[in-house]
């Protein structure tokens, strides 16, 4: 389903601005998030995502030191959406949403089947001002058949944009945005 | 041609993840640079931008501690490449790109006509260590005929995206790309 590229090709994932997932494995079970607000830092895979204590996976990865980074197609949309917007404190939502984890290679935390990409990564910062969360990505891997204008971007009010058109999940996340937005 | 909206739209802007100019002022002349490595960091509407000493406007957005980070449309795409490939050390990227800079009200630093969104930012932190410099939004101007679906992306490696179509500027930026994108 995957294949391993460049390392390189990590910042091509994370430069466009895509909305992402970021799972982490505890030990025990798989934990997953979406994530908006990410960084790339360097020619040498460095990227930041921007989260804290409020998402629970932020919790795991922490502990585990390590996450993956996947970038979903605009087809996983709305699951990616749902899942932003329930804590996995005490759901799996791989089982809740249907999610396939399957084995990376140098970290514990799950690919994500169905994403175009999944970057493996190690935490090697935090710098708790910012809610930053520094990584070093360790591995790409894409999917057979990614197609790059398939990726979806946040605007950052419940609506969404991908291949020119407007998707609006406002009623979805109400909770998650500042009430003036 | 602007009208100043609520603060809280500055992340709207951030967190799609489109590319940007940010503009600074040296005391004497206005300089710009193309930045696509951008984040949101809080919803108290700081952002954070990747850059360093190889951008000749960091030094001076460093010295004045503000900038301005716009928001061009896609119509813009070509010239935001080429103001991003030369250097403004010693040319007035405004005049050579025809830029017109026009007054911001809490930075000397430019807005910049034609852009769908220009927020006035301070320089609050420097993370040297990632080259990330945090940015406080303080006011928000967008285009009273802004159209957000003309944002346009970078996927990294030369080639952008804006309304489900790609444009290639590889040979535009092949030097500023590594040897093997």
């Amino acid at each position: 389903m995957f294949k391993e590229v460049d390392i390189e090709r990590a910042l091509l994932w994370i430069e466009p601005g895509p909305v992402t997932l970021v799972s982490a494995f505890d030990g025990k079970r798989n934990h997953v998030m979406t994530i908006s607000w990410t960084i790339a830092l360097d020619f040498a895979q460095r990227i930041a995502i921007c989260t804290g204590s409020w998402n629970h996976t932020f919790d795991v990865l922490m502990k585990s030191r390590e996450c993956v980074v996947a970038i979903p197609p605009v087809s996983m949309a709305e699951k990616v959406i749902r899942i932003g917007d329930i804590s996995g404190r005490k759901v799996d939502k791989f089982k809740k949403f249907c999610l396939t984890a399957l084995p990376a290679s140098t970290v514990k935390a799950p690919l994500i089947a169905g994403c175009s990409a999944n970057l493996e990564c190690s935490v090697i910062d935090h710098l708790e001002n910012y809610n930053l969360v520094i990584l070093q990505v360790n591995k790409v891997w894409e999917s057979k058949k990614t197609e790059r204008s398939k990726m979806f971007h946040a605007f950052g009010d419940g609506r969404f944009a991908a291949n020119g058109k407007q998707m609006n999940y406002r009623e979805l996340m109400l909770d998650k945005l500042p009430p003036n937005l």
